[in-house]
């Protein structure tokens, strides 16, 4: 074995719980405390206890809290070592009871340690995955570093799953690229966290980045697309904004939709929601009792963004339909992925230092690369037909 | 030219709206009334005028309407002619404003005209094609024949189009094959109705059918999968019925989601609704507040329907956090599409002369391949890992 | 641990070599002999050693070879226990090295081992897996056991690697599951083992089964696609045929091949060879000279099956360019891959019992699933424009 | 109509044969002469007559030939209208059957008529559109405008066919944008020449460009990747080299290969060959009597250029086996398909100007954006495991 001394680059995971530390509990998955580290242990892919006693590894890190979190990947090929210490939170949670407040604790966790770590993973259920990531991507503001959300969709205890290899492939990631974004791993693709949405509930691949190619493909080999990478352009000091507006929600139109739902869903303290709408962004334009309450509530200050319920595609104006929002005082929501556009919300709402338009201006702008802006002027299309 | 006689096939069309026929208007796409039919004439491919005067087929089929309205492709390779005929609603709707009111239109056109046709194409508007082909499905009982939405991005009057092709596969398919479902044709696909989704706002391939293979590929050949065509093993008179609940509503989940939000929106008239919930039919199990206002709509009598907002999958009852709201009275959705669980939830509410065991028992089934309802007696899946 | 008494199944697992195996050796890579089974005893998702030990398993198996290649999955979740025994071959091949006497070599491994197992695993490497598997398919008459080959695209030695899952995989199903063919598994799907190619040298996603879906889908949950799965309706005993007849070859068409290159490569002994040819089965019918060598050739006996060099899709006879080689007296290869037309072609050019018509016919039956034989008759299909 | 002045573009469509212009003759498709034209004056997506009349188009054109051969499309939505003169071949070519000859006939015609044009359109069979794309692109130095092939998987003259729409889009494309590439427009993909390869005989989307994403995309709208689009920097005079060497050939390995085959197929006049290898490039490396006859051709003066028979992926220096390979001379073909290596070679072995190892050298470079060449130095490539 070659304990020589090498590169170590050092990542914080993050456990908030979710399916990739769950056990069967009467036939019905819960998360299970203080046993997820123990297994690790056991993977030889996942940890080198020779390496870490060889080189005195704990008590180098004896900061960092108790020994037995930090553990020690094997050998990479370019002759490096990731140490990454785990950080459980108590209790873990399946992510559909993940609010604000706890994006908020992962924020300043991020925060606190910022300094010490080469990178983060934030281990996450997949059914609010896509929602942490979008928050955090707005939360983390002048990010240099990659914080990198997975899980898993079958439980590290099970003999087939994908949590080994979800976990495996964040880490020597977050340990070896300097990807300046909230990122998300899963099944071999690294996308950026506020492009994403969860598209299957029983596949291994269970997520989708519709609007944007993925930043990184981890197959026999690592690629990463430099090219769709963010790079903010800035040498302002990182910090993380954990003020988010909660009164804002989210609304799909149908068929049949009343304006008594409508108005009840809006009425107060509700400040801000996205409209999940038909296709390019289109409303019902025959219904002036529904656009009389879209209207009532813009002028009331309530913040509309028109996102499309649509897996893939833009807002547009072609359509009279889609126009009618627009002149009702809502918001286009571009190519946001409908998750994206409620953080998005969430985070400019809390802004109290800014007045309503400039809220809009800021809702109207590409702050973390969750959408495409320039939809009239893009140059690179033509339509034609 | 080639007119001699040959099998006839008569399919009736009916143009509801929609993108198909619309033109630009300031730039704005809007319908266009009375001009769709005359651009059809023109288009050798929809219409062959010669074996129209050869063969006097005005004067035959001069009891359908104005005898403009009649048209006749090409002669087909089983030597068939499909002889059409185009009905055109006044006005004419962007799909975005179509009703419960218009669903009932349609069914009752197709109720009225259906032993003199041999299939049925609707053109609609893409927006909310997938609502009104789910609500299609349910509302026609015992169906023998084909009914075939179809519609398209980009309007015909355009040079590139795709409606073009989308009118000729569904013509092709409604005129020759025996396939007695509501169906979605679109892109070269032949869908079940009721298990499709709008995926895409800017591509020709808009629709997905995320838990059922199509019904057919129509490429270089046109292959039906009969293995997949619904078999209703019914000999029950054809009939429409056209009942359908408007009380009923599509609520999806996100975290921080409020107690009132979920009040308001649940609150009388509503009646039954959708809940999209998270993964495999997630919801919050430590938000007691949430849970209880489950609890008391249920004990009110709202029915309510849990399905995922994932595009693929299906609800199951493998979490606590998914065993949480089955406890609260929810009914299990399934595989369905939210486009699905919403129509069938608006049929069964009509029907008055069922009590509220009666009508949840009816939702648990699967009553036009709809969904997959034997999740956990499924004998070909071995849950294993 | 629960070490109670439950049904076993085993596996035999034949060794023969490929990248899931291999180390590097001065920057290449190469088969490593006698490490393989070392390195799976020391991964608990592959190997029990506490349940080994308390029940006694290795004196129960000890006719089975040396006790440490056997080894037992940890408790799957039907109350089963699957036992595998590893037997490898020497040398340890790299597939490119494989020939028709390492075919042999396996295909009697298997008949003399049938009884005793209840399935087998075949460890291959993936550059020539696809020829294997189809020529196996072949071999194996009256199979009724599952007969699995998988590999991985990285060796089990490195961090992130492939072939733990495809190995895990594989056990499973071979050890639960009566599919009664010669399968492939690879990256989460099991195909039939004459329908694939290799089409990605880069990801872990390798192979392709482009004309026939996949047997079955290993996501959250193992799902078999019955209606797919070979039944031979046969009572007939198991038997392996490792005569292959070697003089066959496979010739690429491309725009300029010279009559001199054609007849070269038809020189004797060549007995049969596969022609991959463009698109639907076509091939120049202005080159006199060319096709006067076909007809040469098949007059001296040799067989020839038009295949397309199109990954997907199936010969036909609607073009000129095809017909043309029908009559220079080609078999139509159908939807077969030319790997699968390889061995077959091998397999019943070895028939020294049948004559030449006999062969021929054959040929174009169906023996294995490995082509759909009955195009023109396709009652499913109506080729319609 | 609107007939005001407007700019015009002008775009060469040379129409060579293939499928899209193919009739029926006793249940057989052949090319049918002098009536590709007269059906598409009949279309009025593909030609406005009144414009032509009203604007005096044809006498302003009359010396481009017989005036029935130059057609005008519909105004575009950029107020341009595309002018395109039909250049019919005779006779009309099924693509099987196309040679070097006609090759450099259509690479002459681009030459001649350069100028007066604004881009160019290559009607062709789709059976060998990839090797004419990929011929074509090397043939022509210095390229400063669109060329563009594209054809059908169905006759213009059938009811449903993809003729009507390639041709629109690939005229549209060539007429409004500065593309300086050999392109293949197929079922709404642009791609470029030399990348793709027919992966679907039955299907409309029969072209797959396996390692470059297409370089336009046209949905709803066309959206132009203009990153991927090929910048030559170059200020030289567009011009056709028509010399292509011919003793050049394709020969696709498989187990059992002998080497009696492979000394035939090397034999004179052969002058290189590309070799399709298994995987990342490897070969047999325990064969030496197929190395020994590799040697002899590399050292008789025979080129041999290595390229992988999977789909998709590149030859690398991974494996022992294919290290054998290059160190029996042959030359890393890196990503390119069969079809590009083999015109790229007949391309290179012409020119007589140039010593062996210059000619290896020119082999080993990037000239059209055929490869990646650079595999070992990718920066942005990290293999870790």
């Amino acid at each position: 074995l070659d304990v020589s001394p090498c590169a170590e680059a050092r990542v914080l995971v993050i456990n908030t719980g979710g399916t990739i530390g769950m056990m069967y509990h009467n036939n019905v998955l819960s998360p299970e405390p203080n046993a997820f580290v123990k297994a690790l242990r056991k993977l030889p892919i996942l940890h080198d206890e020779q390496y870490a006693l060889q080189t005195r590894m704990y008590d180098y890190y004896s900061t960092s809290g108790p020994q037995e979190n930090t553990l020690v990947l094997p050998l990479c090929k370019q002759n490096k070592r990731i140490v990454y210490t785990v950080l459980e939170y108590s209790p873990l949670l399946d992510s559909c009871n993940m609010t604000t407040d706890d994006w908020a604790t992962i924020g300043k966790d991020i925060e606190k340690h910022y300094e010490k770590y080469d990178g983060f993973v934030i281990l996450h259920g997949t059914d609010t995955m896509a929602y942490t990531a979008s928050a955090l991507s707005f939360m983390c503001e002048h990010l240099g570093k990659p914080v990198i959300l997975t899980g898993s969709q079958v439980p590290i205890y099970e003999m087939r799953n994908d949590g080994r290899d979800n976990l495996l492939g964040a880490l020597l990631i977050a340990g070896q690229f300097v990807i300046p974004e909230v990122c998300l791993y899963f099944h071999n693709k690294l996308y950026r966290g506020n492009r994403v949405t969860k598209v299957d509930s029983g596949s291994f691949n269970a997520f989708n980045s519709p609007n944007l190619a993925p930043l990184a493909n981890a197959e026999v080999d690592i690629k990463i697309n430099w090219d769709t990478v963010w790079r903010a352009n800035t040498t302002s000091r990182f910090r993380v904004s954990t003020q988010m507006n909660r009164n804002v929600g989210l609304l799909r139109l149908f068929p049949g939709i009343t304006a008594m739902t409508v108005k009840s869903f809006l009425q107060a303290p509700m400040e801000g929601i996205v409209l999940e709408t038909y296709g390019s962004g289109n409303a019902p334009d025959n219904r002036a009792d529904l656009l009389e309450e879209f209207r009532n509530a813009t002028e009331r200050g309530v913040i509309m963004v028109n996102c499309t319920q649509c897996l893939r595609g833009s807002v547009t104006t072609s359509y009279a339909t889609g126009k009618a929002l627009s002149d009702a005082g809502l918001v286009a929501g571009c190519d946001m992925t409908p998750e994206a556009a409620l953080c998005k919300l969430s985070y400019v709402l809390a802004r109290t230092d800014l007045n309503k338009e400039a809220k809009i201006k800021m809702l109207s702008q590409n702050l973390r690369g969750e959408m495409i802006a320039d939809l009239q002027g893009a140059k690179l299309t033509l339509s034609d037909s």
